[in-house]
């Protein structure tokens, strides 16, 4: 047997042990400037995005390839087990977004007891992770936390053509795992969810193996499994002044511990892409209301030249989505294509993970969505999972947690 | 409406007009010396993989880190139908695999015709496509063809502890894909899917988000979900006397069609990742005869240092899965790690898809799988899918197309 006290070291685990506070300092130091990254997506994969800061990393950020999105139900009704579950699972997000394993060591010392960490990531870099926590209204319930509820958390209405999977809906609190590379996402959702046994178990989860959309300027918006480019205007993450009006919470805007907050709309779109395969270039053109090569709304030439609305059908998915048709109604969106092997029937289950940031849905989300009740694009796609989540501030440092502003009783 | 027949060009656009005739001359030029790659798995992800050769991309040559596998049911009876859908496929994996689109110019020209390619790859670049055609024992049924079923296309025994989901299983062909970029693994598949349209239908399909095996030897082994690496001695594509006798059917071996050909065991393996993640590190290690750090097999100080067996305890995975321990059995691994949402009970369903390519499964997979039989590790798996397939050897150039030597009547 070798000595596990001392493994061979990779990059990773070597930053696990010696340079593990040099390496937490710098990315404290970072968190400032975290939402004001300005890299294009193409920037080194290897990298890491800074954990701390005023608002929760994986926002604003730039878009990372993958995802591991996880909704978790609470098994718990002992609020300070719970507490002391924030307190860990915030220590563990903070060492895995700066690229180390969980635990202090490689694996957490002793050979007898299981480790402190799966070891499936080591050796991979920091893939740019963001981990990024909300909370479901089912746990304001659960914790008797009822006059604590954000009134924007609302119980999203039903939608014209919503065909909800309850096992692919709601949960207590949301996980969301970003990274370039996808074993280091999953990775974390999975020790994550190791550390919270007992506490919490997984509702459902979702890979999505393919951004959708965008948060830098300068980068093409990726195009979605229809082929299209879609949210072409997406907020970017040096907007600070689309950011503060669409995204970010204010303390005017109440209750006071979501300030510098956000709501998080997670819905599970399929796509009925065998159908849509057979559907005419003209036609698919006309239901979004762009052409599919460059993605430039009807009658312009560049995907990010502002469309006229009037130029295009009434039915057509950017009109009815666009700000001007919703009195103003803009998200930040961060979905994902994800391909679930197959359906039974011969067609891919495959679809838009999609994903929205917004200050207010009642203001973001819920309007728009009600526009497109009369999208064209309804016939070859169907909502078949929702979810809503309030996403609390960031993680100041090293002595903050995920959700204390919520749960401490100082606060 | 802009004009659908000058889209914006993108790389793969441009090359999918102007450059298709030099690119596609390229990669037949490059066919030859394909399985004798020796770049490492880090070479750009950009560049392409030649399709032409005496054998198929995809085996030999360098492991890409992102897989959509898909198995087919055939849905005509008409060989002739069937011959054309398989010559309609070669060239749409040629011009795929070369990062075009599948028609010419990117949607095939008309606007009132659905698009020739799907187009959600468009911009994207080769990210070292290949695509791996295999035939299923029930296809030689289908098309009256049992006299050239090869003896080696056997039916796979029920193995001790197999679980398998007949939704997950078998298939009369299969595609392989696998890439750099996932987006362009899922685009082949589908678009394959969709010019069979009519003539087959998928049967079950499978996304692998990491690789776990590698085919270059100056690269480590990557970890599988359980934090090891496996399959650490596996045979490099710059093998060439271990790819010959391990891997590739030779003329002798019959069918005469098979020549250059393998043979193809996938199974879907189920991971008890929640009960592996509960067991302490000195039991992992025992259980796989390596230690998780390194991945050094036990009393030795590298992960490709000689296994010392009997240090091992008699039920340790390395130990049964040895070629020593099975009269000399080898394989060649291509695996990939799965993680496909939730199983309804709190636990990711989440896994390794094996794929194996071998000279015979008879002297492959079969003893190998049988010895595992007492395996340590099978409390913590289990095998839920499972297929083999007929790997006809490659597709030589421009007038060859996939099959033809079994369908071919000239053949």
């Amino acid at each position: 047997m070798t000595d596990t006290g001392s493994p061979s070291p990779s990059r990773r685990s070597l930053l696990g042990w010696g340079g593990a506070g040099l390496a937490i300092g710098a990315a404290a130091a970072g968190g400032a400037v975290a939402m004001a990254r300005t890299e294009d997506d193409s920037e080194p994969a290897g990298s890491a995005i800074a954990f701390h800061g005023p608002r929760q990393a994986g926002i604003a950020t730039p878009v990372q390839d993958r995802l591991h999105f996880a909704a978790f139900d609470v098994t718990t009704d002992d609020r300070d087990a719970f507490v002391r579950l924030l307190k860990d699972w915030t220590a563990a997000a903070r060492r895995m977004t700066a690229g180390h394993a969980v635990g202090e060591g490689a694996y957490g010392g002793l050979a007898e007891a299981p480790p402190d960490d799966t070891g499936e990531a080591l050796g991979l870099k920091p893939s740019r992770l963001t981990l990024t926590i909300g909370f479901g209204p089912s746990l304001f319930e659960k914790f008797d936390l009822t006059d604590r509820r954000p009134e924007a958390l609302v119980d999203l209405p039903k939608f014209a053509g919503d065909n909800l999977d309850k096992n692919r809906s709601g949960g207590d609190l949301c996980i969301q795992a970003c990274a370039d590379d996808p074993q280091v996402a999953v990775h974390a959702v999975r020790n994550l969810a190791r550390i919270g046994f007992g506490k919490v178990v997984i509702r459902w989860s979702q890979l999505g193996f393919g951004k959708t959309s965008s948060t830098t300027p300068e980068a093409q918006t990726p195009r979605n499994l229809m082929g299209f480019k879609d949210g072409t205007r997406n907020i970017a993450g040096t907007e600070t002044d689309r950011l503060k009006k669409f995204v970010w919470v204010d303390g005017k805007d109440g209750p006071p511990w979501m300030e510098g907050g956000s709501y998080l709309v997670a819905r599970r779109i399929r796509m009925h892409i065998e159908t849509w395969d057979r559907t005419s270039l003209q036609e698919q053109e006309d239901i979004f209301g762009r052409d599919k090569g460059e993605g430039a709304p009807v009658g312009k030439a560049k995907e990010r030249d502002e469309p006229f609305l009037k130029a295009m059908k009434p039915d057509a998915h950017v009109r009815l989505a666009h700000p001007d048709t919703n009195h103003g109604a803009t998200i930040l969106r961060r979905g994902y294509s994800f391909t679930d092997g197959t359906d039974g029937l011969g067609r891919l289950d495959a679809g838009l993970f999609f994903l929205a940031y917004q200050r207010d849905v009642r203001e973001g989300f819920i309007p728009i969505q009600r526009s497109l009740a009369a999208d064209a694009l309804n016939e070859y796609i169907q909502h078949v999972g929702s979810a809503l989540f309030a996403i609390p501030p960031g993680v100041r440092d090293q002595d903050d947690w995920w959700g204390r502003t919520l749960f401490s009783k100082e606060a």
